[in-house]
């Protein structure tokens, strides 16, 4: 990408609010009660307003995940070991993962980027984007340069362009990295301004950590935060100094989907605080935002509350990789086919002795 | 039938424990940390359980609709007309309304039974079990007769058969009944022993009451229950006395699907008060039944905690019909990808440099 990060931050632009209110008005004038369709009329008029179509589609979709090492596993936080990102990413891109099924079952192409994983590797359709080979450890040193986050949002931006180019209708987010959610409570943590014992309120188990290992992962969260003191208020400097590489490039893939006008699908703990990061870059993001399954993870339902979002899927999942992505994207198919093939009142009359009532029902009927 | 109903409640049989321990210790092996897709693992393991199969399928699927009247309309509960109910019974079977639209799209077909709507309507493709033509304004006199409400569960099990003998691998539950909340919320508070206020608790502004009809509605439940008394303990004198005869029809679905061995989907408010019935009939039936969506309805919480299950889709739905039926389908057709699909520990092992550091790994490694 030529352009600075920030170019793509200040260039996105509001959704349609002409096809937004055309679609509350098509979804009004459907034969049922007004609003009894919630989430899905919801999603159907969000679609519309990003893609201004009256009837849109989402034949084409992907998930984008994001690959990466983190130096803080050193802490012995996660109950996976580091080898564990270079494993599951190839067995995600053979389809063998959470997010490897789900996407295949629900007709859903992945894009695979390493952007930090701490090991060669190459898969014929991994995307490499390394920036460099795992993180530090958060406890000891920042994560990473400001120019290295930069250069992550970066790659989530041109990532969001591949997708662009590549006619995808819709993208979900998801990730692959030993460690995230360390960091990630990291990053919430000082997005929310919490401090002290309330820093416990968005730390989770992670993948399973026994109560040792999780008061420990507590203890190296509020460590990292009283040795960098991020500015809350600069989203770069909290991603270089206690986020990850997968973090920041998810952040960039937001604002990049928000910038080239692609309906963006967040999925768990990791993925919402990566699209609360990019609304603190540019507020407007969150118009092109949908957010699928509450996390079973610790500090996600904060995170949503942040984005004035709410998830349409009560799994507790809590595997990442953007496994959530696939279901959604097959309730926004619903959604869809609701505006776009429900009959209208109009349409709803039938052809016999029932014509008469519904003559005079129209739309108070219900 | 031949039988009486009860023959049918008292001959339902616990599911297949032994496939549920290896559905789970099947779960467990899969290369993820355990539990972490949740909601998932719960649904496939329970569907392994229902078919005594490792590896069921739910291709074929249909939504079974139950259409009547309800004399209490005459109270001015309902925010739509009575004719409303015939129309869009017709207009389900054209695939013009919500739970029409969704089935289609989910490939899922309807069966659609008139058990009281208060016209003579034919389609070619609607089931005529008409018991009575709509029940009484349950206000003033019973909605039915215990007979007649007998007579209802036991065509809710004859679908149930019908579903078996055309090889449906799963049932969702829904309704068309103008009134139909009204009736709902009688039977919910009646079976919660909800007395004066707390009435109000389970009901909802149905299609979209204003303030003053709300008020009327909760003031028509309470006349009800009052004139009436139902005995809480006796399902059949509820549903006769302030029941209707879709929810009576319902009931008689779910416990059919039970006996049968057809795992069950709730859709909303209607729907699950018929499936708190059955299981006030035979507590084992709840092992069969799988609960779609969260309604908007006032109730439908306290109702789904009844029956100790949680709803997956998060919606604010409140259209009816069985709407969420078809999404919950795709869904369960998720989890049984995971199931099916997803690699083993053993399987994950990747020949590269990364298989040495997996073979360690085991099902601790995450």
């Amino acid at each position: 990408m030529e352009k600075d990060y920030n170019y793509y931050v200040q260039n996105i632009k509001p959704t349609d609010k002409n096809a937004l209110n055309m679609a509350n008005a098509r979804l009004d004038m459907l034969a049922k009660p007004p609003g009894s369709l919630g989430g899905l009329e919801k999603i159907a008029a969000k679609l519309c307003a990003i893609t201004s179509k009256s009837f849109p589609t989402i034949n084409k979709r992907c998930v984008i995940v994001l690959s990466a090492d983190n130096g803080v596993v050193a802490e012995n936080v996660s109950s996976a070991p580091q080898e564990v990102t270079a494993i599951q990413t190839i067995n995600m891109l053979n389809r063998l993962t959470g997010v490897g099924v789900l996407s295949k079952h629900f007709n859903t192409d992945l894009m695979v980027a390493d952007v930090g994983i701490n090991a060669d590797i190459t898969h014929p359709l991994l995307i490499n984007r390394k920036i460099r080979k795992s993180t530090g450890n958060i406890c000891k040193e920042p994560a990473m340069t400001k120019q290295e986050a930069q250069q992550a949002l970066l790659v989530g931006i041109e990532l969001a362009k591949q997708a662009k180019d590549s006619n995808y209708d819709v993208v979900g987010v998801g990730e692959m990295g030993i460690g995230n959610t360390t960091t990630s409570s990291a990053v919430l943590a000082v997005l929310l301004d919490y401090k002290g014992e309330d820093i416990s309120k968005v730390v989770g188990r992670g993948g399973g950590l026994e109560d040792s290992a999780y008061i420990k992962k507590i203890d190296v969260i509020k460590q990292a935060i009283k040795l960098h003191n991020p500015n809350k208020n600069d989203i770069v400097d909290v991603l270089s100094k206690v986020g990850g590489l997968d973090i920041a490039a998810m952040t960039g893939v937001f604002i990049g989907c928000a910038y080239y006008g692609i309906p963006v699908v967040i999925d768990g703990f990791i993925s919402v605080v990566a699209a609360l990061c990019a609304m603190k870059l540019n507020p407007l993001v969150t118009e092109y935002m949908f957010a699928s399954h509450y996390s079973f993870e610790s500090g996600y339902a904060l995170a949503i509350n942040q984005l004035n979002l709410s998830a349409c899927l009560n799994l507790d999942m809590r595997l990442g990789e953007g496994s959530g992505c696939p279901i959604m994207f097959s309730i926004m198919e619903a959604a869809l086919a609701v505006i776009t093939n429900m009959a209208t009142f109009e349409k709803a009359k039938i052809n016999d002795d029932y014509l008469n009532p519904i003559r005079q029902m129209g739309n108070n009927a219900f």
